[in-house]
């Protein structure tokens, strides 16, 4: 089925409150007549020896197949002899970076009204290498492991990011003055990466002045990059400053033009289920998606539902403070188009 | 000279704005009657073979003697062949517990007015062990230590802390679920002492959640107890939200009972011998070496005068948006005491 004029996209709707989420996504983008035909998956109830995961091998090379994806929330069934999802589909599909668009969204009050910024993080390697052990009794090691190679990939990426998006200034995050060689290596490739790009303003802070300039004044920063521990930190803490996960979209990008975008926030078991899960951070990242492709018309069209839903205030799921349920929110955002 | 009754302890001025601002410390004390006899020590202008830095070996025979300190902002001279001034301290001294009590100022006002808790920095090992190295070509890699000594250690001053201060709960800060065993060890260290605080509450909290939480609402927080690098980016962070390190007091602690207080702030070459700095962090630093040597009046009465005259907000330094000199700012300290 579908028509050639259709771009296939893998879809994951995941765990908890995902399918709820999902769905509120598959309908916007009806509504909105976005040219994307979804190719569902759901993870296995038993580990595929493929991927050592409940991540199913199909899964993955439908994304291989349809270079780009959307991904809810996964939780990943407690017991030992597999991976993490989230883990193994970075690894297996090579996301080498972790893009964050993080705004303060008009209307929606929180201590912050001036954030604007994008947190870029390198998603394979430092502190994530998995590779730990004994010294002797008492004492234990973990190796934390900077590429060349994966440093100049995400640097790559950040400037590109900044020149294709109008973007001013990219700050590398670092502790060099401590890891001077792996940090450092960090450093020197984003400077060789910086050099390329002239019309791109180029700076360097140390993460523990960065978490403390941002808390005083987001408005600082523009484009930040970062070795992947780093900005596991600081794009949670950027999340927070506009109001946490719920609201804040992520796409990961991945060798061979692959993009997948995913809610970063948990699955919710809780509310799972009962019409009251809040789809729009699956919905900015449906959006970042879009724009990926290219499709800024459908994008534009519905990031400014989502917000002008929002600002109005009259359909709030409870995570915001309201009452609504998923589908009068949904529906709200839909009127909106 | 200095009567029998008066306790000895070391002070560094330190350097740029270090010497106008412990003159400053020195003044209120006097004028507040503490019983505090200084014994000032320079940086060095060569390196001292003994402690391979600037940092002279008779100032460190000056606080294992005195077994207090206090410390103004120290910049490592440029150059190699030496160590860090801060990191030979934490070496030499085995300052192995960072403490940084965090309060919203009263008056002052940032876009926090609910801050309380304390930040409690492993200062020893983690990922400041130096060892570093290049595996092949554009592969480098270095290495986090955890020990066991070092966990126990930290986790029962964090616990000593909270009981001796009446505080309610203590939450080990970690990234577990990545690093599983050097934080998993840090973690099962924090709670074996937990079990013998039952009054204390423990939790975990992952590093990236914290840090969301802490900028959504810090007021969820009370005492915070880390390895090394995650207490250096949360203790900075938490000085953001209630105005920065020009406004944070730190103390450290050693074996053996010796405290260091110290401003974290630099040395703010700038504006140095110009009658302008701040010498707000220094003093509330003073505070709390005053509270570690069980002189809770002084440091109460002293503490008091600082917090009103920065409520009160016609004594206020550049950097609170004030135009006083440093010394108007001591006088009306004073005045208050
Ligand atoms: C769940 C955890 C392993 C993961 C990470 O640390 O990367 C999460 O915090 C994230 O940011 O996606
Ligand atoms: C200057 C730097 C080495 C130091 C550290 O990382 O510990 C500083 O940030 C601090 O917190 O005292």
């Amino acid at each position: 089925s579908g028509s050639s004029d259709l771009i296939r996209a893998t879809l994951f709707p995941g765990d908890g409150i995902g399918p709820e989420i999902a769905s509120s996504v598959k309908q916007i983008f009806n509504a909105a007549e976005v040219p994307i035909e979804w190719e569902e998956h759901y993870v296995g109830t038993e580990v595929d020896p493929r991927t050592q995961s409940f991540v199913t091998w199909e899964s993955l090379e439908s994304v291989r197949r349809n270079k780009v994806g959307l991904k809810g929330p996964m939780a990943t069934p407690i017991g030992k002899g597999h991976r993490s999802l989230n883990l193994t589909l970075r690894k297996e599909l090579n996301l080498y970076a972790n893009v964050r668009p993080c705004y303060s969204l008009p209307g929606y009050k929180t201590r912050y009204d001036d954030v604007n910024l994008i947190t870029i993080r390198e998603n394979t390697e430092g502190e994530y290498s998995g590779l730990e052990h004994q010294v002797v009794r008492g004492v234990v090691e973990s190796l934390k492991i900077i590429t060349r190679q994966a440093s100049l990939r995400v640097a790559e990426y950040a400037f590109h990011y900044a020149k294709a998006h109008g973007r001013e200034r990219v700050s590398a995050i670092h502790k060099a003055n401590i890891m001077q060689k792996t940090d450092g290596l960090f450093l020197k490739c984003c400077r060789e990466v910086a050099e390329k790009y002239p019309e791109i303003k180029y700076e360097e802070v140390v993460i523990d002045n960065c978490c403390m300039m941002l808390v005083k004044n987001p408005s600082l920063f523009d484009v930040l990059v970062m070795p992947n521990l780093y900005g596991d930190i600081i794009s949670d803490l950027c999340a927070g400053l506009i109001g946490g996960l719920g609201l804040t979209p992520s796409l990961n990008i991945g060798e061979g033009g692959i993009a997948l975008a995913e809610a970063v926030h948990g699955s919710a078991p809780d509310i799972a289920g009962k019409n009251l899960a809040n789809p729009t951070a699956l919905l900015l990242s449906a959006v970042s998606m879009l724009r990926h492709l290219d499709l800024h018309d459908k994008a534009d069209r519905i990031q400014d539902a989502v917000l002008k839903t929002i600002a109005e205030g009259k359909y709030r799921t409870a995570d915001l403070g309201g009452s609504s349920k998923t589908s009068d929110f949904t529906k709200a955002i839909i009127d909106h188009l």
